[in-house]
């Protein structure tokens, strides 16, 4: 049958271009379990053990990454995310797929399919669509082909999810109890990510987040301390469930303005703040500048909380979003109509983090930035404000949505070795929808052994297993494992 | 004789670093015609069949690529542009050649001495000058190296000029004929480039444009209706005589500015574009805002032509012009004084891209970035404006300018790779002035083909070579083809 | 013993892959004597011909670099900058050295312990410290281990140090008294540093400066024309000592503003300059527009004398200094805590450049960037203002402070190679503070060598030794010893 690949395209040594390459990911990387601290999978689905009907269902419901593949190829929005069938939506897909050479897609997608459905030896394509639909639904119909069975089949040890500070956590609670009765060993811990205490910049949207805050705390916010007491409340909440991270998208971090002794100005006071929150509550109008000093505020009041606390706190910044009003319209936020932002990013986030590290509430931190020409300024801020104490506390994230590819993690590894100290690297994630996306750790872990053996090669490291094996271990699993604190 | 090479610099296989590179080039893109889809020849040149008097004449004149590494090299200008000899200008570039090494002029030269002088056996320097000399005058004097017997060697199917709008087309219509006669078997097409039209900030220039515009069009030029109106005909001539796109030079995106509501405000109207001509035409003084908003307008107005006409337009922009007072004084434009610009460029893109497809006449847009550090904006911003029925709608034009080189191509197809699809892409053009400028379409051939077969011995892409070879043709020429409908 | 490497990690073809790299470097660059035309090295350690009591104090004292990667390592600021003992701290750079693995600091720990310590055997780590500690002790004990005794063992021809324009220069006087006699074969000259004239945004720092040049000119300054007389008078005593250089850190360029006939506002002039500095002396408060107009007229002032005494310029831009405000204030500047900023370049650059340019007052000169996203818009700037009469005239800077790392020095190499001419470049400089940074030049050298050696492997360069040798002879030593004119 000419569709049956002589050689497997994903093969175990898939990625490893040397032999030290497949010694190291074979000996100190592949048994590892992971632990994927940052993703948006649904806690609901995990807590009900979801099962899928078919392939489609799992892989192209919510995935906008191969929505914005399939409208490039000229694939209409029906078999996108209209009301094709799932089997039409499919065929697409498979039509797409071989347009996708060079992109992530191409490799993801050959990854899942090998695992975990055990299907290597064809290629995606109209040719291999109608086997690969009938096998790989013959799989979901499996039992270790739900959510928890897939995870278990990835030896997943624990995830967060990411969560809205007024969400009750109870598919979390539900999932922990069968933890401890030991009917499912994945732990699946909250992230507070709490976005919205920042949008008065929408203000419907701030007001009745806020609203559902206080019914959430029993209690009617009507001014900045009320706010930040009620967040105080779920993060305690947060926290005695589980959670140890925190996560914070932003286009750019907001910018304080100092005055000549270097304190702040008072618009970024909490009285100010008090007077923009009551402002926005009442719907009044608001200048940019009340927006961004709130915002400053906040997200430092928010920061404040996160050391306190203890967790972790990441941030997501440089996405430009729904930059299609069109479709915007038609298909709200996430639908692949987003891109990469720029601007200056240096001076507000140091003068951010220099202001948490000035009253020393500056907690570990994890940095991912979009633009990949910010790489240098982000590689040398975390050097400004590691404290001699934990090691590797201000991190550099791994290579976020576009840049979760190949080249994007070996620049942000590369990035981060010569300008600070990739073994203390926390390592991957898979920040994905889907229950199909562990791979990517596979991914990661295979380009870390690979991109290291290479430098062997070259003469660049000392061909020493046991520096090297550790190093590969601690990214892909232990300096995750010590530095979150589940 | 020392300095005949034992082994040839260009050869069959240059650049080409596995026999799949081999085979990939020479099965699948070496013998594709060239669809050369934007140039800078001159249609008279062509329309007349331009013969050269010497190598000086077609390599030198003109080339501020070459002048500006002369000058690098301590050459002065008397040989770049001035008075001296062209023997003598010849052996200053034959000078500096080998001061050029991993310019990607030293490739250029050589490619263009090998095809289609057929010297490949020498490297230019002044111990090879005078034979180089010799050789290539002699060819120059055979009737096959006339501007038409070049592009009839270099198998040159289609050209795009670049044209002001009040162009007559006389030349291309001299081609066209010709064409018609079996005499000739190259299309010369225009496109229609009207960036004076925005030219507000010279007041001059502008004022002299819109009257030139006006007579070609038999009438006076009064108000922004009548100003839309002419180039609207213009673009009926344009097109009636085979043109399909457009090009637009920008320093920047404009940026217009929305209200609340996400409308235009007024400064962008069609009604506050008509004040601004009126004191444009006047040359009373115009503010920063008025020029920026009438840039705007004018740009969106061009783009609904676009669209209307179904044509591709395409944006050239980063490149900051004119940086040396004192040669742009002495020499004008285009002189080799221009360089790389910066700033930020996501947010007027998007939103300029946003406003045509909210009224649904975004046409086929090719995007031409000059700053590499824009790279992942650019290949970002085409999947939010993909539009499902299109292939490669939005495309990310080829390394342009200072980037037309090995390694911009290569960041260049990289990045799309990474975050869009490779396999729409249409591919090379030559930006040219020169009829010696086709070598570059195997430039990037070779570079093509080399890429994807260094990912296959990489295990990046699977070794089949069906698949490859249909990216590799259709990127090289059958993409193009389809993609303008010329 | 298990600590003993098989093989040694340095050893002569570190980094050269290729047995052409292997020719190039030992053939063309590894005898050559090192010119260091930019480093922070003291002069009275030379003139003193100081010994160090141990590792620590030459390794450890003074450099930033080991401290930031040690703080990253979760090392306390005791054993950085503290009171710990000269061996706790080496402890602890021994413990941190094997998570430094593809950190520059990697190579460059282990090509210092080779050279001048003669330890390939070994790497750095708690196991091998001992060993360390004790012999490179023992070898700083001898005579041949001094300031000067490592500088005859490195083969330093020349090196350019970076002075206070009141600085007397007795060191120096004493150095070259001592060449002069015979005793020393390395010249020391000074480099003019004059960013202290530029500080009126921190008046008591400027003041008093102002104040100490007033002093050593024995002269009271009260106006900007005596002002610019006193640095004048600076200038002539420093080229009277041999300095050819000046230096000049900036954030960004400073950016005039023109009015509508390309002619300087009237803030821009030494009359506005004049009332600024009245005021800054006065300790008066300053506008950020006359703190940005002083700083760009006075920079431009500056530029003039650099070409009146025909010096090279240098421009060192891009820093983000002090980002942490705690540890400013604990250890003051230049300890680790400094980061690569960001902002756009292009045009103030090109027009600072310009202005000169047109006065014809544009004297040789050398643009490090510290942010390599713009490495295409400075490799581009250099070509407007080449000027036909010196190669080389404007200079792209090697890879600078967090960029002088392979990576880092590759892509200045590559983007200069692609927009210039690198044959034309005038190579590496340390930029160190320490005794021990030449083996920096030796990594240059070889990184240098091993590029064109994978071109010719790529086919991308010919195969020529005469012709590459050229190109590595003059980038390593012979550019710089002609373009500096000492």
């Amino acid at each position: 049958m000419s569709n049956v690949l002589k050689t497997p395209f994903i093969h175990e040594n898939f990625l490893l271009e040397t032999s030290l390459a497949e010694n190291l990911y074979h000996t100190f990387a592949k048994s590892l379990p992971i632990i994927d601290y940052h993703c948006h999978l649904s806690p609901e689905e995990v807590a009900q053990d979801k099962k899928f009907d078919n392939i489609t269902q799992i892989w192209l419901y919510g995935d906008h990454y191969k929505w914005r593949a399939m409208r490039s190829n000229g694939v209409a929005e029906r078999f996108c995310t209209g009301d094709a069938t799932d089997r039409e939506k499919f065929d697409k897909w498979a039509q797409t797929a071989p347009y996708t050479l060079r992109n992530p897609l191409y490799h993801w997608t050959h990854l899942e399919l090998n695992r975990p459905f055990g299907i290597n030896d064809r290629l995606l394509s109209p040719e291999t669509a109608d086997s690969i639909w009938d096998e790989t639904n013959a799989k979901l119909a499996q039992d270790n082909f739900s959510a928890r069975g897939i995870m278990k089949q990835m030896n997943v040890e624990l995830v967060c999810t990411t969560d809205d500070p007024i969400d009750t956590l109870e598919h979390h609670r539900k999932i922990a109890r069968e933890n401890a009765a030991g009917r499912f060993s994945s732990r699946v811990l909250p992230t507070l990510r709490p976005d919205k205490a920042l949008a008065v910049d929408k203000p419907e949207v701030f007001k009745a987040w806020v609203e559902a805050l206080g019914q959430r705390c029993d209690t009617e916010i009507r001014d900045y301390e009320g706010f930040l007491g009620a967040i105080k409340s779920r993060y305690a909440w947060f926290h005695e469930n589980g959670c140890r991270l925190s996560d914070h998208g932003l286009g750019l971090f907001p910018l304080c303005e100092l005055d000549s002794r270097g304190n702040l100005t008072p618009e970024f006071s909490r009285e100010s703040a008090d007077v923009v929150l009551k402002k926005a509550l009442a719907l009044e109008p608001l200048t940019q500048g009340e927006i961004g000093a709130f915002q400053w505020r906040t997200l430092h009041e928010l920061c404040r909380l996160n050391h306190e606390f203890g967790w972790t706190q990441q941030f997501h910044f440089g996405a430009m979003r729904n930059n299609n009003t069109r479709n915007f319209r038609a298909l709200g936020a996430d639908s692949g109509f987003d891109s990469i932002g720029d601007g200056d990013v240096a001076l507000a986030m140091s003068r951010f983090l220099d202001m948490l590290d000035r009253e020393e509430k500056l907690t570990r931190t994890i940095l991912y930035n979009l633009n990949p020409a910010w790489n240098h300024v982000v590689g040398t801020m975390l050097g400004n404000f590691q404290d001699g104490v934990v090691p590797g506390k201000i991190q550099f994230g791994s290579g976020w949505w576009f840049l979760d590819q190949k080249d994007g993690m070996e620049a942000q590894m590369n990035t981060l070795s010569n300008l600070g100290l990739l073994r203390r690297f926390v390592g991957m994630l898979t920040d994905s929808r889907s229950f199909l996306s562990y791979p990517r750790h596979e991914y990661f872990r295979r380009i870390l052994c690979n991109l290291l053996a290479n430098d062997v090669k070259k003469g660049l490291l000392p061909n020493d297993e046991k520096l090297l094996g550790a190093l590969v271990s601690e990214v892909s699993y232990h300096n995750a494992k010590e530095f979150f604190r589940f």
